[in-house]
């Protein structure tokens, strides 16, 4: 029988998904199972992008240029100078959610046996398209008690070596919830004109930020010209992880017309989604006001409803919607499986993502797990009364087959 | 200003797209462009799928699995039965068109530095997929003369190295309309499992095969089992391009764990995209039966008007809906790239795909052209007249410059 491949073997299985078998045996034995897992968001996809589609006319469902059409290109540069970044139509390159934007930027910058240092606990799929390239991935630690705030430069020096390409960061960050501030970005920004870095930014989240906060793109920073690549996607920012749609940004040329090639080998983007994301462009500012009100008072009853709980310590995040919590055990590997397995509370268990496999660093975060606030307050209080009997029953097991 | 990767300068552009830019230009100066260069049908979507989209109800556009819904991956084994492939609905694992089925195919089989051997000319964005792993591409030479038929087993045999991890087919074949035989197919086993090697077979164009031959799928040879890895895609069967709906079939359950963990890391596919591919299911026999109907006559019009002009030789297709013509002139790029610009015929010009992008082996096919039969008979007629008269024009003019 032929043999996979060797990158195949080392391709981590994904910590936000991994658990899913465990949980579908859960909801076949009638257990409810909420999902505090899965950054997928329950708030409505707005009615303009819906209607886009319903009334969307064509006989025949044709290839997009592999670029993106130009007409939505154009509107995204508007979209942009809302947030601050003047971009032209032809810097963005539309790619099929914000992952095919990292695959392709990663591609287009980094070699094989190439470095990228992210801070960690960071978004654990980058280690997917970091392995398809056979690129290292170089972890630099922020820590839970700093609420996850980016490493000095002296950290940072210290991970560079001549194979260092570039710099990734989430900001808002996944899964911390941390949002960077100016100070923390012009850190970066010296660090990679010193060394002649990228620097990517992933900013799916740039409109989850909260307490008057602003977010700041990379894009904004002049001087990066010719470093910053930014990550973008509209399933977070209009409800509509579905779509598939993203964005890869840069204005650095040699960049763009490289991230063509790969695109023009994949064709195009899907074309519902196009579609989807112009229309996405119509959004209301009501929209994004009641969204952020939502989250902001969701995110506000589970720090307060964690920090509540013995032994569980969980910092105020700035964005996104995840935070990080700590909790009174020793593996959350296997208290998340075994909350699927083994636990119920009046019918019902709760699914998380233990934060392990968020950190390139082996062994950190052992005691770690990332929770999603993408339920309402309800749910969200009935999943944290849930976890904390279940780190009660949790450890009343353990002493007893001790 | 950091630089790009060396396997971004190695990405070989799109033959098939690269010409683009001299087509838009030439539009802009109000030529008519007939489009022989894109496989993009002009058929009309099923109705069934437009009305799906058109009915689909939902309040969030959410995640899919990752590896495809459960309902459609079962209703999928219904349509592989009757194409003659028995396979669980387990081992089909829903990608983002073919493009991405291949790209994590090779990802889970193939290291960098493994080699992959492909009867050339081929489809030209395989060696995109095969750069983005950096996998050696190893042609073996399919020519003209024979119809483009496949080379003998000794022919593969001298192409095989202790790197050899695959052969990869594409059947009924892109670039050429060849339709591999049982007898081909058989010999194909015979070498991969002789050498333990995966065979990869792009089947996208399952449906179109002519004159009553019959497509053979390798997931119908049992012995293949656990060889077989099958590409497969919704947009040429339901002229569904822009919907970017493929799979990845396979028996072999390790390359399915493998394969899970890439499709896990870039989430889903598409969401709108997988309600269209439902619904195509429920396509009308009659669709097929008019759809090779127009392909065979568009295909007849196309080979006899090309074998007729002086110089131009052009075997007869058994399937899918490309044609191989050799053209008298030295160098295709150059007249397909002069026909945009230099040329018009009544106002009107012709984009071909020249095909020496299609050859992996330097200096192959440069006299070649692919050319795709996705127009109405009306159209090839005047496509074909253009592109007598431009070889004409281009003819006198070279000698005039000499």
């Amino acid at each position: 029988m032929p043999k996979i491949s060797k990158k195949g073997i080392l391709m981590p299985p994904s910590p936000i998904r991994k658990l899913v078998p465990y949980a579908t045996a859960a909801k076949k034995r009638g257990i409810k199972v909420i999902h505090l897992n899965i950054g997928q968001p329950d708030i409505e996809t707005p009615e303009v992008v819906r209607n886009a589609i319903k009334n969307f006319d064509y006989s025949v469902l044709s290839y997009l240029n592999s670029e993106g059409s130009e007409k939505y290109r154009q509107k995204l540069t508007q979209y942009y100078k809302s947030v601050g970044a003047t971009v032209e139509a032809h810097q963005i390159i539309e790619t099929t959610g914000g992952s095919e934007a990292l695959l392709f930027g990663f591609m287009s910058t980094l070699d094989a046996g190439d470095e990228i240092i992210i801070p960690e606990p960071f978004y654990a799929n980058y280690n997917g398209f970091a392995t398809a390239g056979d690129i290292k991935v170089v972890p630099i630690t922020s820590s839970i008690e700093t609420g996850f705030a980016l490493p000095s430069i002296e950290e940072f020096e210290k991970k560079i070596t001549s194979r260092t390409k570039a710099i990734l960061i989430c900001n808002p960050n996944n899964p911390t919830g941390y949002l960077y501030s100016k100070e923390e970005l012009d850190r970066l920004k010296e660090i990679v004109l010193k060394h002649d870095l990228f620097l990517f930014a992933d900013e799916v989240y740039r409109e989850f930020v909260y307490e008057g906060k602003k977010h700041i793109s990379i894009l904004s920073m002049p001087e990066l010209s010719q470093h910053a690549i930014v990550v973008d996607s509209i399933s977070k920012r209009y409800s509509a992880c579905g779509a598939r749609l993203g964005a890869l940004i840069t204005q650095n040329q040699e960049v763009l017309d490289t991230v063509l090639k790969f695109a023009q080998a994949r064709l195009s983007s899907p074309t519902y989604s196009e579609v989807a994301a112009e229309a996405a462009l119509e959004t209301p500012a009501s929209y994004f006001e009641m969204v952020n009100k939502e989250y902001i008072s969701r995110r506000d009853t589970l720090v307060s409803l964690l920090n509540k709980i013995e032994g569980v310590t969980c910092p105020l995040p700035g964005g996104a919607f995840y935070a990080m919590a700590q909790l009174p055990v020793e593996d959350t590997d296997v208290f998340c499986q075994w909350m699927l397995e083994h636990f119920n509370w009046n019918g019902t268990t709760v699914m998380m993502a233990p934060a392990a496999g968020f950190y390139a660093t082996p062994g950190l975060g052992k005691n770690e797990v990332r929770i999603a606030y993408v339920l309402e307050n309800k749910e969200i209080e009935e999943a944290i009364k849930c976890l904390e009997e279940g780190l009660k029953a949790f450890k009343n097991q353990s002493q007893n087959s001790n």
